[in-house]
Parts: structure tokens; sequence; C-alpha cells
């Protein structure tokens, strides 16, 4: 594999900056980026200020924002202005977003005016909408047109679009009225017009849509582009593959984050500030905690019958751990299948079924495993008294319950929460197993007074 | 969104497949795949039998497995012969490998020659390697060629290439030598030969090579298809982008399915048969419910303290939940950053160094909580006793060790398991849970005798 390296270290101590001249005609922008990311911050700008604009433009898009606002501003206004003039929108529009008000204006003040008033339209777009991941660098084509022109249209206009595997056929009003794959173009003879391969079936994103409905049209649509229209189907952009697999991977993290209990990070973990995580961890240990504190009401509501039969306390870990582990289990399944388009709001029935037929087999074996430890152990010693058969019977019996109500309080959360407008997946492992502690105590202690009610209770 | 809607239905009711022909000029490969994917299998036959054969071969590709499968055995030989000919490879190699070996062999036996060697080939790469996904069908250019003569040899030969978007430049022994987007070809002027394109830059997958390292090198790459080279160098294949995401979001899924503590489903949520989906379930919380009855065994190490002190059992659940709760955020957070490549194993110093400043904070924060609650209840009641500062202060000190013991242990474990060549995510909530109960019954305890020695114990 003939990847090119060279030493960044070197040039940078050396201040040898035609050898990095040299090596950039084998070094492409991202891995110029990853070797720019390892060295020191003061380092970089001169071997930024040395590249040519375009590249330095592109080499910067591919650095974390962070390190893009540290490097712009140790660049002189000139140089900087430069850089943004040449991003790409997208780009521009996340490294704006992540700016504090005063230096946003900063910046764009330094843009062209008309680069600032394509990142101010985008910038107008709402958070999280797919008009922030849209980029205006893209080829429209006419209809009229033959292939031979489009093709020459490309060679003098492509070399700024985004991409060239996906074309957008467009009206006198600016209208998009077909996407056309390079495919077609290539494959069809020159002197075809435009017209003739267009089928005007094609999937365009609105501006205001979420990004997550990016993610699935992209994933039907097969195209590593999509068109980003407004409300009168005026072509105002497109989104690339690219942006739209940072934003799947970001939202797949904070679902696992959530699932595992807390906030999302917006930072990679080694690099988010100690404090911050701390703060994004604590907000639900403690309110788990307050949920939890109520196990111990519970428990006392119960006292006296832990004071006469102690040998109930010793099961209380292993009772209420089961309804936990059952209930995050069913929990997590529902929530990914949800975030995977499997299951929807109105299949909460389906899967209520299965629960209660997974849960019921589920209780039943760890039901049968825990009374035949009880019973087992009896057998050889004297540990659970002459009434173990009633115990035994107190927790097999009990697992069933707690482990059928896991199952269901977890698989259930997740279309709760949906239906409240909040996000499935806050339905964490640890939520669901505090919610189902409290009444994994009362399902145990209502059975045990059943059972022994007359002979140890 | 001018999408193009047709009734399946009435087209099958009414056998009027002439208008599902008129229909096909709109529909693309995947919408029609859906509406067959809704229809009964009896009624998928007839559709599919009127179809042109490379059309149907396309459908067949937007397909899950086992409908492909029956779909080729409700078709007559010669039929289900064309259409597998028809096939893209990858999407081939992944139905045989679904299939029983009978049944492969004689899947294999129906293709063309020159189609069964390719099979034969791909089906002989390792499970999850590289070459399975990978497929033959891509355009190769040679360096001496002018662009026109390239966009020429691409109108004649790409119709069955799975991608235009990038090119493969290999000598005259079949060797990759460089990778060229399209994009380059269609700027630059017709006379230029693909030589001077060139930077002989270029990654290149190695067939035996692992899925996960498709997945990282396509991220990396910004490319929608990289080639698959054999140990020679020699070009054998290509794998597409949309392949690559596939196995990334199984990837995903499975991660998730085994942070909830269950094995990972094959299968969607809805569509898994239940007893399989319960088999998968089963045995996770088996084994977790073995672990946790060593809790049963450690409270009856306790047994005579609880007896003297039933207060302290109050307690058990909130501190051993705590110990599990902050453990199973530590380790989601520690996975996910693992399966992003944000940590390394060599990172292990780092996390825990993070880990034991978090936990002892968390800790504090939970001790803080717990005190004050016990303090507060103390305040109006007797529940307590007189003892109660001693209780307070013996489950904060135990909640601290506890939460720093969980984090510690969560975020630890997924560094243990990878060292051990194991699955990180196999770290899951309830296993940390589990692995943290049993310990954290004993800190508590041992912390309670320390306090409470000549007082309440």
């Amino acid at each position: 594999m003939p990847q090119n390296r060279f030493d960044l270290e070197t040039v940078i101590s050396e201040r040898d900056f035609t050898a990095l001249g040299d090596a950039l005609q084998n070094l492409s922008p991202s891995a110029l980026a990853d070797l720019i990311g390892e060295t020191p911050i003061r380092d970089q700008a001169p071997v930024f200020r040395s590249l040519p604009r375009e590249f330095a433009a592109d080499v910067l898009e591919y650095l974390p924002v962070r390190s893009q606002i540290e490097l712009l501003n140790s660049l002189e206004q000139k140089e900087a202005a430069a850089i943004l003039d040449e991003m790409a929108p997208d780009d521009r529009t996340r490294l704006f977003d992540a700016l504090p008000d005063d230096e946003r204006e900063r910046f764009l003040a330094l843009l062209r005016p008309d680069e600032r008033g394509v990142a101010v339209r985008f910038l107008g777009f709402p958070e999280d909408s797919v008009g922030r991941l849209a980029t205006s660098d893209y080829v429209r084509l006419r209809p009229d047109w033959t292939i031979e022109r489009a093709l020459a249209h490309i060679r003098r206009y492509g070399n700024d679009s985004e991409t060239l595997n996906v074309l957008y056929i467009i009206d006198e009003s600016g209208k998009l009225i077909d996407v056309l794959r390079i495919r077609k173009l290539l494959l069809a003879s020159p002197e075809t017009k435009i017209a003739d391969l267009m089928d005007n079936s094609f999937i365009a994103l609105q501006a205001a849509d979420d990004q997550e409905t990016a993610i699935e049209a992209m994933r039907r649509s097969d195209l590593t582009a999509l068109p980003v229209a407004d409300e009168d189907g005026v072509l105002i952009g497109i989104v690339t593959v690219d942006d739209i697999l940072d934003v799947a991977a970001a939202e797949t993290t904070e679902d696992i984050h959530k699932l595992g209990g807390s906030e999302a990070f917006d930072e990679p973990y080694l690099q988010i500030a100690l404090t911050r995580m701390v703060r994004k961890r604590a907000g639900w240990l403690v309110i788990l905690f307050l949920g939890e504190m109520l196990t111990a009401t519970a428990m006392g509501f119960y006292e006296a019958e832990i004071e006469k039969a102690v040998v109930l306390a010793l099961f209380v870990p292993l009772i209420i751990s089961s309804g936990g582990n059952s209930g995050s289990q069913a929990a997590t399944l529902v929530v990914r299948a949800m975030a995977l388009g499997e299951v929807f709001l109105r299949d909460w029935w389906r899967v209520m079924r299965r629960e209660i037929f997974s849960g019921l087999i589920l209780g039943a074996i760890l039901g049968a495993i825990g009374f035949s430890r009880i019973a087992l152990w009896s057998a050889f010693s004297n540990i659970y008294g002459e009434h173990w058969f009633l115990i035994a019977l107190t927790v097999g019996v009990a697992l069933i319950g707690i482990v059928l109500w896991g199952t269901l309080s977890g698989s259930m959360l997740p279309f709760i929460l949906r239906r409240l407008g909040l996000d499935p997946a806050a339905s964490s492992a640890p939520f669901v197993a505090t919610l189902v502690d409290v009444t994994g105590l009362i399902i145990y202690f209502t059975t045990a007074i059943f059972f022994l009610r007359g002979t140890l209770l």
C-alpha cells in the first residue's frame, strides 16, 4: 500500500517548507490534517500558512472544530479570510456554529460578500436541520443540454463541486426537476439530451427537515449526495454522505451513552474536560440515586418481616438484580429496534405480547434455578432452617413475577418515552433497573407474606 | 417529491403484468423490493417472473436473504439460474452464505461456469472478511490510455460496474497501481493520459482483512468504493460503501445488544422467532443470575450483623445499585469510545486516572446525598434510632468506596476483555452490575463493622 509518509516534525524544526510543498504532491488533505493534528498548536500555524489556500481550506475541514478556531485565530486576518472563503459551506456552517456570537460576527465580516450571503443563509436553518449540513457546491445541469455539453460544463465548473457522482437538473426558475447519477451520463452517447435520461423520480430533502430524515433517506436512496430544496422546490444545496455518516455516528453514540445511563457527551471520551464529564454523568446518577432511595423506604416498610426472618434479606440483591437485568435487556433491544426503524409506536402491542411470553419463560428459568439452589443447599446444610421449601417456593415464584415485570417495564418504557415526545434511548439499563427495584421488592415481600404467613412470618 | 406509486396488489389480483411493465419505467429496484416485501410469498413469484432478468436480479438484491431463498426456490430452475447469473457477486456471496450446504451446491451448479468461478472464489474467503463483501463488477483502466479512450471504455463496459465513481488503474499483470475518482477524469481535458492523473497514493484492502478494517478505511479515505487486492497486490474486487454501511450498522447493533446484556440478534426484533430470541436472552441472564447468587452467599456471611442491626439491610438495594449504575455508565462510555477508535488498549492508564477522579467525585456526591437523607429523616423521626449518625456515616462512606469501585471496574473491564481477545462490548450494564454487587456488599458491611462495632454491632 504505497502511502506516502514524510516527517512533519523535521519540516517544522528546520522550517523547511519547500520539503512540505514537495510532499503535498502525494499527501491528501485528510492525511496532512492527521499529521497536523499531532503537532502542537504553535507549530501548526506556520505549516498552515505555507499551504496553497485551497489546500489549506481542505485540510482545515478535516480538523476538529476546536483546532479550526485556534488555527484561524493564529493566522493573520487576511489569511484567515482567504481560507474561510475557500471552505466548503457545510463545514463552514459547522465551524461558525461552534463559535461564540461575537467571534462568529467577526469571522462572518471577513468573508467575501457572496460567501457571506451563503454562510448567513445556511446558519439561518434550525440546529439539527438538514439545512445546516447543506453545501452550495454542486453541479447544476439543464434538461435541454446534450451529454457532450453537460460534460464540458462539468469540466469547466465542476472543480469546486463537492461531488460529481450526482448531478442536479434544474429548470429556468431554479426548481429541481431531477437528479442524475454521473453513471447515466457516462453510459449514454454524447449526443443524447439530458432530458432523455431523466425519469423525474427523485428524493429531495427539505432544508428544515430533521437530520435523522436525511440519514433514512440516504439509506434508502443509494445516492451519495441528496438535494436540499426550499418549500417551493427550488434547489438550495446538497447534503453529502460523509456528513450524514458523521451525524449517524454521533446519534448512535448519543443513544449508547443514554442507554448507559449518562447524558450524551459532545466530545470524545479522552478529550472532554474532566469536570464537564463528571457533570454529564452526575445528573443521571443523582436522579437514579434519588429514585433508588425508595428502596430504602420500601425495605423499611418490611422491616418487621425482615426482623422475623432475616433469611429473607439474604435474597434481596439476587431478586432485584434479576428484575433489573431482564428489564435493561428488554429496553436495550427495543430502543435499538426503534433506532433502526424496525419497531414503531404502533407496534407496542406486538412487542408486549412477545415480552409477556419471553418474560414468563425467562422468569421460569431463573425461578427454577433459584428454587433448586435453595433446595440443594438445604439438602446439605441447615442454613435455611426447617421451612426451606417455603423459602425456595417464595424465591422461585417471586422471580417469575419480577422477571416478567422487568421485561414488561423495560420493553414498554421506550414506547412511553417516545409517546411523550422524549428520546426512547433514555430508558437506560440503570433507569430501568431503578424503576424495577422498588416494585421488585414489593413483589418479593408480598410473595413471602403469602407463602410464609403462619410459619416464619 | 414526485415519487411514483402504483398498486401492486391490483396488479397481482388482476394478473395485469403489463401495468407492472409500465410502472417499472418509474420504479427503482429498491422501491419495487419494498412493495414486493409487503406481499405474501405466493404472490411474489408471478410478479418476479414478469420482470426483465437484470431488473429482477436488482430487486432480489434489496430483499432480505430469507425472501431471496424462498423466491428462488419458487422459480423454475432456468429462471433462478438466469437471475443468479445476473446478481452482483457480493450480494450473491451473502445469499449463498445463508444457505445450507446442499442447497448452496445446488444453486452453485446452476451458475454459468465463469460466474461459478467468481462465486466459489469469494465464498473461499473467511467469514467476516473483506473478501466476502467484494464484487468483481468494476471498471479497470490502463495508465497509458487517454481520458477520451477511458471514457469510451466506460461507456462500453461500465454498465455492469457497481460504481463509476471510482476507477481502478491496473498494470499488465493485473496489479493495482492506482485508484482514481471519476471526478479527476471529468475535470481533465480529453487528451490527458491517465498516467498524468495518477498520484500512486491509494488505500487497498486485503481480501482476508477483517470487515471492521474496511469500515475504518472507508471512513478515512472518503471514497465510496475501496479496492480489494490479494497478497501480490493483484486487484480481485471492490467493496462499496453501501455494504460497509450495512456491516457498520450490524456491528453497532451487536454492540448495543451486548451492552444490554443479551447475545446479539441476527434478525430484527419483530422477525426473530420467539424461541430463538428467548434462547439468546436466557444465556446471559442465567450466567448473571448464577453470578448474582454470590450475593446471597455474601449476605449469608453477614447474617449475624443483619440480625443485630436490621437497619443495615434497608440500605442494601440502594448501596449495590449505586455501584452498578456508576459501573455500567463507565463501561458504556469506554466501550463506545473503543468502538469509535477514540480509546485504545494503550490508553488504559489515562482512562483509569480519569475514572479515579470521576469515581471519587461521583461517590462523594452520592455519599453526601445519602448521608443527608438519613440525617434529615432522623431529625423528624426515630426510624434509625440513637445511632443515626453512625449509620449515616456508614452509608455515606460506603457509597464513596462503592461508586469509585464501580467506575473503576466498569471502565477497566472492557480493557481486560479486549486484552483477552474478547469483545469489550460484552461488559454490559448487567454484567458490570453483577460484578460490582458482591464486592459492593463486602465494602458496605466492612464499613459498617468499622463504624458500628461496639454500638449497633
